[in-house]
């Protein structure tokens, strides 16, 4: 049945069931809440932790296509490049609202699809979705809003603006998959199954790093960010927001060994620059970087340094020190 | 210059200045922000009051079109909604973030009168916009989310599910004409200046009731939302929210001089039919009903009764009882 046949109306209906199914009471956003979906507004009970919010929006042929993804893994990920956000502050996610663009000959199944794909990341997060909007778009779009909270003290949370000369600078797990990942479903790659399956989940259904961002704020860390728009380019953002460089060394950066098996010389330009890897970006001096290292489970690799040199830019060298010239990986936005 | 040239974050650091301008630091909301646009999520105090949160989504051509809307009326509307669900709860709001889908040859000054529209509303509600995300679209959309809260206690807040068979039924102001307005901009029609331009604001820069919706909680009324759909059609959302039925004396039902004035006899099916009004809706007992209308500056209007015969139904009837039949006014839906 088509959406524009079932209605708005029917279609609230239908979500607001899948929504008191996905209740957990376990869960400490679902025993403050008081309104969930059907009134005018959500309501919860507050709290004095720091409070935190973001939105985040996926356009179809703009940031995904329905060639390759499917409803349930564009729900999933329109949820988790939010919770990402939330993990770079180092908070815990706790009430998510979803508003939706669907052209009227969508399938009602595919949207709910959609909406299990979002559940089914809410549930494992420990997130409520308690309301949103759906409405008539030429063009699908989600825009999730995110809320959260941070611990009851404002020093409590990740800045990028926070980093200082002599940080070291570090990131979680590797990078370039999720990038990979893209040009594989786009150009329709063939790569071993397992390979192949490993870079369409880091694309589409990516894991934001929640634990390990309120694991780095607990042992110390006050700066860093989610790899969202690329490495370099995310790097870059810390250095502008914290007036300060950064140099890094191109030979420490983590690759995905998928990504490595499979683009050869080409993964090391997909690490710098890919994006949207949702790893964790940060920076720390020596001793909390050390404090980290034991105490979160997934690999933290140190890639380089913040130094007091050219404020806002970010250098790159290799292992002999010698400068690394990133338009040779095909890249050449926000340095010149 | 077009979005595409000036680029996404050229477009920010655009907006984001605008923003530190509209800072208002009598506002509370402002007073408790930590991290407003610019970090991964925006940071403020929390605080032991109920939380509210509500999003609204408008999408060109659908709920408006660039040929009578001009980019900063589209700001004030797209806020203004949100306050308004905001308002429908009692509760103040306090901050907003914009998701906005843009195509790339938007002029890059059409985005700034579009955040002027938005930054010009929210000041005058104490309303902090802290956080969006600005992405490629074909077609332009504004989705808003709104974040406010609504006193200590969870009673004191304007529910759907509260109306009890007994209470009155009312609505603040007049109804009808932002329905008459979008008519007379999608056609093109032409009435006295002073008429034209009521209209026109009444569908483009709605006033959403804030202090209306606080009062009303403050003098006991507990049920409430906004008129967005129109009025016969919200109210039957309350009857099925609170099991309840109810009946409208149509002959009550307050209508916009302009729109009489304009309309004619169309007039009346506007008032109960044409939606985004954004008046309240409300139903309370008759000693709390005399206590609001002796409070509230704004005219308050008893159009109807709260019944115990069929839940989720509304009658409609005239000053002599006689059923009065809304397919008259060309409107079919909700109620069969």
């Amino acid at each position: 049945m088509k959406v524009s046949e079932i209605g708005e109306f029917g279609l609230i209906t239908r979500l607001a069931k899948m929504a008191q199914q996905a209740e957990n009471r376990d869960a400490e956003a679902w025993q403050q809440l008081i309104i969930g979906i059907g009134d005018d507004a959500a309501a919860w009970c507050g709290n004095n932790e720091i409070q935190l919010a973001t939105v985040d929006s996926l356009v179809q042929d703009i940031h995904f296509s329905l060639s390759y993804t499917s409803w349930r893994e564009l729900g999933w990920k329109s949820i988790a490049v939010n919770l990402s956000d939330i993990a770079a502050m180092g908070g815990s996610p706790r009430y998510a609202l979803v508003s939706l663009g669907l052209p009227g000959n969508t399938e009602a199944e595919d949207v709910i699809a959609l909406y299990r794909g979002m559940f089914d990341i809410s549930g494992r997060f420990g997130v409520a979705i308690i309301g949103g909007d759906t409405v008539s778009s030429p063009v699908v779009f989600v825009s999730v809003t995110l809320i959260g909270s941070a611990g009851p003290g404002n020093k409590n949370m990740l800045r990028r603006s926070a980093a200082k000369a002599g940080d070291k600078i570090a990131v979680t797990n590797n990078l370039g998959a999720s990038a990979a990942g893209l040009e594989m479903l786009r150009k329709g790659l063939k790569f071993p199954p397992k390979m192949s399956k490993q870079l369409r989940q880091a694309h589409l259904t990516p894991n934001p790093r929640v634990s390990e961002g309120q694991l780095l704020v607990e042992k110390g860390v006050k700066c860093g960010m989610d790899v969202s728009d690329g490495l370099v380019g995310d790097l870059a953002h810390i250095c502008m927001e914290s007036k300060v460089g950064a140099q890094i060394n191109v030979d420490l950066v983590p690759i995905s060994p998928a990504v490595q098996a499979c683009f050869g010389e080409r993964a090391l330009g997909l690490a710098l620059t890919g994006g949207e890897d949702y790893e964790l970006l940060f920076t720390a001096g020596p001793p909390v970087m050390n404090k980290v290292k034991k105490a979160i489970p997934c690999p933290i690799t140190i890639i380089g340094e913040i130094t007091a040199e050219k404020p806002g830019k970010v250098k790159l060298v290799d292992s002999r020190g010698k400068a690394f010239n990133l338009k040779k990986t095909g890249w050449d936005h926000f340095i010149k």
